[in-house]
């Protein structure tokens, strides 16, 4: 597949993700922005928010291209003038504290001297963590990996939970998942297959969902639980403004704003030194927001 | 002064600051937390919160020293081993969105080869801009500088609308004040006055805050200003974990967590593409984020 077919794909993957999700939230649909990059490209912008499952989401597409900047340059070893790169994001956020925020991100990356590789990740955040619903997430993102290579998983997860981390609460984000990037063509898998794997995970991100959601969107929450996700929520702020990469890269190479921090809760809040009372779901949360648990088998 | 007679200065400035911010709240008392570094040193965090003037606040001494780490030598010149550190840092969020959150900062530094230097910086970030206020705390701080250095007050205004700025949204934090850094002694003047500069702002912080509130604090509100406020402390929250150096510094070298964080408010809030009424305050303040307007004269 060429660059513009993965384009023309990722743009498929995009509406398929948001009519599934729209099935999900059961009230709000998605409204679409479309943006152009002075520098060259543009993307679709799709943002849910209300009263449903979803408070506040994005799914968004992107393709952009131009010349490879010196931020571009710095962590890598690029020596190519021009790159090209596309790909979906999303981020939602929940309104009952018992149904988990989701994150995912497929993207291809192509340079003109013709180097490419694939990158993304999904992971979930559970407000309050529930052992059998993250086995079920993990479970399903094997699935998919062990389709394609059986060391997908195993090094995958481990690279999402380094990343999906926050040194300075010395907690994971969530549970979890799977994540992946510069991976390239190779002697057990064609670049026909890597974009399979990047668009198997694609089109199973929402039914995942799905499933994480239908075991917690009926059940009851109080004001206490809605402190906790809010609590919880400033959380994922601190890791999306402070470690998150795409978000720093976006935002310090002049990308659309409020695309990027779509990524962000409708609402947040921060208590210092929050007490947690002893043997509750807040404290048990804590102490699994741990790196390294084999979430299959726990 | 030898380090010892600044930190201990400090100290009693945070005291001083602490008394003066419980009369101008009204009804709350600062709560302390003392904390040792095991590298070496520690603080007292001094929080405050509750139904008064102030939501959510924190008026923080600290004292650390040790080896130079490698973070710090990468933007400076410094080549000496040890270092010593102290300072007081302020970040207070009201309740009432007609009452700016106000921010200061005064910090020594010194090195085992004897180079030292002073820091500091006191900004106003008004949920809702009215220029006779920016005015007054402008005049108030020149009135400082101008006692040491008429020609502090133009460059660290400068250096304030340069520092409090969030390029991403093309934005100042709010109305400025002042910022400066590695500032030591010179013909002009010599280490003992720079530490008077440096107590001088300190101790006017609070009478400068408090005109600020009485001004705003017995003003009318309704959802609409504090989903305004919310919607500012998000920007609040941005500055602080994408920009702000002391944030950053603090979070990736170890230091405590929750006294850095104490900065960030109870709550904030995002809203994509918030839509902004023409001709509100909400507007007039859009407008006024802006560099290089002479608030003085404005």
């Amino acid at each position: 597949m060429n660059k513009n077919e993965i384009s023309e794909a990722f743009q498929q993957l995009q509406d398929h993700i948001c009519r599934r999700v729209e099935q999900t939230d059961g009230v709000s649909t998605f409204q679409e922005d479309k943006w152009q990059r002075p520098e060259g490209g543009g993307g679709r912008t799709r943002i849910i928010k209300g009263e449903g499952v979803i408070e506040k989401g994005g799914v968004n597409f992107s393709e952009v291209h131009g010349k490879v900047t010196d931020m571009m340059r710095r962590n890598t070893e690029i020596t190519a003038d021009q790159f090209f790169a596309t790909g979906v994001s999303i981020v939602l956020h929940p309104n009952n504290p018992h149904v988990p925020i989701i994150h995912m991100n497929v993207r291809y990356f192509e340079l003109s001297d013709g180097k490419y590789w694939f990158g993304g990740g999904i992971d979930l955040t559970p407000h309050y963590i529930v052992k059998d619903q993250a086995r079920a997430f993990h479970q399903g993102l094997k699935d998919i990996c062990d389709k394609y290579d059986s060391s997908f998983y195993p090094k995958f997860k481990v690279w999402a939970d380094d990343y999906f981390y926050l040194p300075h609460r010395d907690e994971t984000r969530g549970v979890g998942g799977i994540f992946f990037d510069h991976i390239k063509e190779s002697d057990s898998l064609t670049k026909d297959q890597l974009f399979n794997f990047c668009k198997d995970l694609g089109e199973a991100f929402p039914e995942l969902y799905k499933y994480q959601v239908s075991l917690g969107k009926d059940l009851d929450f109080s004001e206490r639980e809605i402190d906790w996700r809010n609590t919880r929520r400033g959380r994922y702020v601190e890791f999306n403004l402070v470690h998150d990469r795409g978000t720093k890269f976006g935002l310090v190479s002049g990308g659309r704003t409020e695309s990027i921090l779509m990524s962000l809760p409708a609402t947040a809040q921060w208590e210092y030194c929050k007490p947690i009372e002893p043997g509750s779901g807040e404290e048990s949360t804590l102490r699994l927001l741990s790196k390294e648990i084999d979430w299959i088998n726990a």
